[in-house]
């Protein structure tokens, strides 16, 4: 029987940075998490891009070649690259580096960037938002999928029959389109044919649905050949117990929403929020094994979505307290999600398809063979 | 007593491709090389950039990145970045997260190319070839030595009170100025006091000497605190003997200098012009360990060298004989040149430091370290 995963789960980082804590640290923290990501047998490690001393990496793919030389079989991937504020040239050569390095194992996750240092940092105008990531966008696809690109736009110097090397392996190197609730991106995405990879960091869980459905119909609309592929990546944090976790994590977790919420104009956040976020409406994926996976798995009802990253490390929780959480992750919560999700697939295809389609086949084998193959496909 | 390296040797690379070799495969036989070189105890591995078929590396930070992660001791360095087509923002970003991954041990050596496919593929103009170094340079310098940075310029957005991120590990991080052999290069380098890289590729190499003396006196007329520090670069290959030496090298070295030589204008080479570069008169370090030890000092002997970077792998050099050429130069070229160096340094120490001065110790050791710490010191 082919095994197949139904619902990958990865990680997210932003390697922040606190105080007590060199970035030299922080860099070798960083190995050491994706190492024991891809050990657990974790499916993605993705790097946040930050201009800011709060976060350590500002360059995603000089990270995740590094990773990509200490791992085996994880899947890399930016979240995000900033491509609204980034050359697609520069950006599609150093992946292909990575993709290269890793034999295979790389993937873009292009956004526009919630935080808006890089605009003044590199010269852009931030009127120019979503102009700028549509016209990098592109430029991206062209050089990704062609090996001379003949290429005329507003915000980057034209391209003429220009070689873009090296080339990946990966033919073609996996670009998503990551969003934070914009419907014009979504509807970007999927008429670009692209996965489009969506993070819930705030409000009711069950609000972002209208996004992934919209996704999805656009797609069908397109006539794309292949499936439309879905992340939800959402903060989550593990501990044996919801009270230990709360203890590692709820200090570090509000400290850093304030802070970024000062910024923002975004009202103070305290317990309350943290309850709400934490509580079975939201976003937020804490506590027990359990607790996450049941969590994680109520994103599997509600968006049936083809992954899920968790956004585990953030702000000043300690170091032991990230591999804890993800060494819980890999060994508790990735079982108890995959179990539940199978069963619930199993349970779906029973429903979807009546037992008499498949007259040769053993009742039981044919049920969970027949499901895994149907998911496994998009 | 300290032990001191009189002056370091490592290896260049432009990770050639050629026919036969997919750049998956020529990316892992770099991480190979890297590590062997790390594992002999050479000094320095340094990266080229290039964006055209026959090389592999179009983004330096890239593949270092893997390297550091990878290796234990040796510098990590570019050969060259071409900062004249590129962001120094970026530049120092990348570097940065490279030296925090090596724990210190990234260089930068910035140049202003001698390939030009970089040019029109980020949008510069030929006609600014030196300005755009001298500006770029500048700025490298300025995010370097500062936390916060405002500038402005002429060929990039300016900069108000930015952040660059993150910090390496090494306060400054070495930026090394690569010149080819042009007066202006040379003097700007000493002028800024930053260490110079000869890259000597044809003609004699007596007729480098000024350069370099052009160098230092620049330096000790401007002032600059510490010393000058200059870098020999030169085509070299190893092999038990000369003639095991031209099997493996000639062939693909030969067609490497036409190929090139024909974009430049260059008249065509053949036996006369490779047995001239091999001459004790030119620049090739070439043939068994003792003939390119020789040929290394001499290269002491006439420009008394900080460092002595050998290109090995050029063209369809096999991955097997570039490995055993690597070998070659760690174990027994390396200590044969050690060995010389150390001597003649010792006598031209005897010859600057009469005995008297130091009255209480044994000769043979004030001697040694004497001329060894004088020497450290640079």
């Amino acid at each position: 029987m082919v095994v197949v995963t139904l619902m990958d789960l990865g990680l997210v980082t932003f390697a922040d940075l606190y105080s007590g804590i060199t970035p030299e640290e922080r860099m070798q923290n960083l190995l050491e998490e994706a190492r024991l990501a891809d050990e657990l047998g974790l499916k993605v490690f993705a790097v946040g891009e930050h201009h800011r001393p709060d976060y350590l990496v500002s360059s995603p793919t000089t990270a995740l070649a590094a990773i990509a030389a200490t791992t085996k079989q994880i899947r890399l991937s930016s979240a995000v690259s900033v491509l609204s504020s980034d050359d697609p040239v520069r950006v599609f050569e150093q992946f292909a580096h990575v993709d290269l390095i890793s034999g295979g194992r790389a993937e873009i996750m292009a956004g526009r960037g919630s935080f808006i240092e890089s605009f003044a940092l590199f010269g852009y105008d931030l009127r120019d938002y979503d102009e700028l990531f549509a016209e990098k966008l592109e430029l991206l696809l062209a050089v990704r999928d062609n090996e001379r690109v003949t290429w005329h736009g507003k915000h980057r110097a034209p391209l003429e029959n220009a070689v873009v090397w090296p080339r990946p392996v990966q033919q073609p190197l996996p670009v998503w389109v990551a969003v934070g609730g914009s419907p014009e991106s979504v509807v970007r995405a999927a008429t670009l044919g692209l996965p489009l990879a969506l993070a819930i960091i705030g409000g009711e869980t069950t609000r972002f649905r209208p996004f992934v459905d919209l996704y999805r119909q656009t797609w069908a609309a397109s006539g794309h050949a292949g499936e439309p592929q879905v992340a939800i990546n959402t903060h989550a944090f593990v501990a044996p117990s919801r009270q230990e976790a709360d203890a590692a994590f709820a200090g570090p977790y509000v400290a850093v929403m304030n802070r970024i919420g000062r910024e923002r104009g975004w009202p103070p956040s305290g317990k309350a929020e943290y309850e709400a976020l934490a509580s079975p409406a939201g976003p937020l994926a804490l506590g027990s094994p359990e607790e996450v996976a049941a969590k994680i798995v109520s994103f599997h009802e509600l968006f049936d979505p083809e992954r899920y990253l968790a956004h585990i490390g953030i702000g000043a929780v300690s170091h032991r307290d990230v591999m804890r959480a993800i060494e819980l992750f890999g060994t508790e919560v990735a079982p108890l999600v995959e179990r539940e999700v199978s069963s619930q697939e199993a349970r779906s295809a029973k429903a979807r398809e009546p037992l008499a389609q498949f007259p040769g086949f053993d009742a039981d084998d044919s049920l969970t063979s027949g499901a895994v193959t149907s998911r496994g496909n998009r």
